[in-house]
């Protein structure tokens, strides 16, 4: 155990991520310095966000050429030269696709207690960062009110899912609009989402028709995680005083021209619209509140979730391509390593 | 005095108004009914949200087809059954283009003094509706602190000209973007802002590269009253945490295609930007307040503002038509009548 093997970004994505943006280099076993613990890693989270990561222009994390793919993470201490976090303690935190990393404290960074859990997976999900942004976005960026209709696109990925079920479990409509007519049926007979609205084979008139008929009152939040079209579609149908948080816009991620603007934008005006671009890491006051009801929520199952668990640091590649594919069904993983 | 002349709306216009779009009517004299009150009109308000009044999906004010020109005026009561307006008092409201006009109460519609105005048309910009929107849109949902950067559009006329200033009077860096080389002179020389970047002959390259080089701490609070290029060029020098204060498109009202959106919306989640729309008519409450500041401000000789009065009913498209083209210096004011 003296060499450890990780993903790096050899060039920076034009667009679609190819193979050959990627390597798997094998280094010497790296050394925590003071402050620091050295982590096997079991679950790495491929996230849309990982994506913008990538970019010269990226926003918070951006991965250096020729450094590891940063990501959140699962794994076990194996040494440690900082408080709180010792040798045999499960965290979950940012580290990157590969078998060990060295961590440090951050705002996601935490021992995790595997007997309380639903399972290790889970704190990349429902109790992670991805539930966490989910419940943020919702309840104290966006604020619905008991009875308004909740939009959601990307409906049937991690964040999405979990938002249409917050948004009923806050006596509100949820509304999602996802990709084909198995994605579809999930949000309703697995989710429980009140209507949901295919965007495949549509254009933006009939995308705007399909949503304006789920939602016959009209948007008071809109989530979204895709922009594009999807946002075009929304703006239409949006309420006076609607409230869009802007989660992420993967349909833009791999665009090689600069990506068509949402043509609807004059409704944030007509409408008295917010736009809110929404960041998770800077609503860390709200962590232990929202962990304390989205477990409750999980362990009373009112809050349901899908994992999608790929295997292999050889396969990081071909996995993370699902994301933008939609070919993933629930939270994407990439399973590193047997958890011991 | 049995009729009345008016400006009527013939045509929706498509993409940019023609003069077959409008027709003067003789009417008889309107009579004004229970809680109403008929206005001999001295001058009306000519404004960018009033060409989006005539279409069919307006806002707030819509225009029914052969129905007059809804604008702000001032005028003099002559007839009144409604109780705080009394037969010979001056007000300021909502009415038409025409030479009487039957109005209500409302809230932009009050009583004003002339012995105590700069004049009787202040009470159409830096004293009215144009005052409050710049003051509530700026202080009120821009919030800037001192020594923060605010960027304006649309910098010269009426209602940027005030944002800039009321920006330095609360201690920031004002920048200004306008057309032409006179406009941008005077936006430094007698309005006072900081920098000035002039948008002519520009491409969006060139003119973000200017937008960054006139605010090199980047951009906390955009107050926009063109969209378009503009539009992307300040989401791109935008601060975190910025505030992007929508108060119009006027670069797109007279669109016939959907216009373009803005291509660099991703930064207002990159940034985690709020993006308001505003109308003004829903910040009634800071209406006293605001106007108590405008009015200090302008006694003090710590605003100024400019007018451009054109004359004769007859001449409303013209008049109008200098919004879009930018042939007005100042606050656009069509004036009908001699006040007595």
């Amino acid at each position: 155990m003296n060499t450890n093997r990780s993903v790096v970004l050899r060039h920076r994505p034009q667009g679609t991520p190819r193979p050959t943006d990627f390597d798997i280099a094998t280094s010497p076993m790296p050394t925590p310095g003071d402050g620091q613990f050295l982590v096997r890693i079991y679950y790495c989270s491929l996230d849309p966000a990982t994506r913008r990561w990538m970019d010269e222009d990226s926003y918070g994390v951006a991965i250096p050429l020729n450094g590891a793919i940063s990501c959140l993470i699962v794994g076990k201490v194996v040494t440690s030269h900082c408080t709180g976090f010792q040798r045999g303690d499960y965290v979950v935190g940012l580290g990157c696709v590969a078998e060990y990393a060295v961590m440090q404290p951050g705002i996601f960074t935490r021992v995790i207690d595997p007997s309380t859990s639903p399972s290790l997976t889970s704190h990349l999900g429902v109790l992670g960062a991805i539930g966490l942004t989910a419940y943020n976005g919702l309840l104290n960026v966006g604020k619905p009110k008991p009875g308004e209709t909740v939009l959601v696109s990307g409906a049937a990925g991690a964040i999405g899912s979990l938002v249409g079920q917050i948004a009923r479990i806050r006596g509100c409509k949820a509304v999602g609009i996802a990709g084909g007519k198995d994605k579809c049926a999930q949000l309703l007979d697995y989710y429980g989402f009140d209507e949901a609205v295919d965007y495949k084979n549509r254009n933006l008139q009939e995308l705007t028709d399909a949503v304006r008929t789920a939602c016959p009152a009209g948007v008071d939040v809109f989530f979204d995680n895709v922009g594009g079209l999807t946002l075009d579609a929304a703006l239409d149908v949006i309420n006076q005083n609607a409230r869009i948080v802007e989660c992420g816009m993967i349909s833009q991620y791999n665009a090689v021209e600069p990506p068509l603007g949402p043509q609807n934008i004059w409704q944030v005006v007509a409408k008295t619209a917010t736009m809110y671009g929404f960041l998770n890491r800077y609503y860390a006051e709200y962590f232990d509140e929202a962990l304390a009801d989205l477990s409750q929520w999980a362990d009373e199952g009112r809050l349901k979730w899908r994992e999608h668990i790929e295997e292999g640091i050889e396969n990081f590649y071909p996995a993370f391509m699902r994301l933008f594919e939609g070919s993933n069904n629930g939270k994407l993983i990439l399973k590193i390593a047997q958890p011991e």
